[in-house]
């Protein structure tokens, strides 16, 4: 296995700006990727490294918050396509990248860990704080 | 919306070497990536985009097998994490990626989509038809 670093930071820190919390997990914006504002995370809170560490009422819970989140940035931002993931090969800590994409991104269609193909998009500002509130009301 | 390549192809063909399926979901082997020889895709029978075109159920019913298919992996192989995604920017016909990832592979600890750091894995051969007769069993 992949040796977990100490203290695993996701159970040190909250892992970005706070939206939302269940004692099961928390979601939080991801504020360190400016060509990918619309970024979302939803961290479990237990110190599990993988999706089928959860028991089957678990997983629904946790993929029911992440298509939650979905929906609003569907709803809000129409973006060409949603990006699911559970990856954690640096910090094997459950958590799930919610990501809005857009036609004119600096990455796509490449998955935004692949190659750019352009200049950071250049877009309407999105209004953050009010994509947070609306998302803190769609998960409450 | 992205447009939708015509035909879509996972409408098309079945995207894989096909192990098992269900009225609602299939899922294939990728044999494209030998870099990445354990590496699945449950792919959503009918057309849709986003995970969140699904309903409740149908959430449930795609995420309990794409955690059966990782519990596998996890089973046969001990990897070192495993990545589950669903991107869908060239293709939007849901699917997701289910890949058993290693310490010594090529892109390790980026995900397969990022930059190789090494040259491909020389591992001991993995059975794949084996591994594949086992994730039918699973899955079953």
């Amino acid at each position: 296995m992949t040796s977990v670093p100490t203290p695993c930071p996701l159970c040190q820190d909250s892992g970005g700006l706070l939206i939302a919390q269940t004692p099961s997990w928390r979601v939080v914006r991801v504020t360190d990727t400016p060509a990918f504002p619309a970024f979302y995370r939803l961290i479990w809170n237990r110190h599990v490294a993988e999706f089928s560490d959860l028991g089957p009422a678990e997983r629904q819970d946790c993929m029911e918050a992440v298509a939650r989140i979905e929906q609003l940035l569907r709803q809000r931002l129409q973006p060409s396509k949603i990006n699911l993931a559970s990856l954690g090969n640096v910090v094997p800590h459950l958590h799930w990248h919610v990501i809005a994409r857009f036609e004119d991104d600096s990455h796509f269609p490449n998955p935004i860990w692949g190659q750019a193909l352009r200049a950071p998009r250049v877009a309407p500002a999105l209004d953050l704080d009010a994509l947070d509130r609306a998302l803190r009301e769609a998960l409450g």
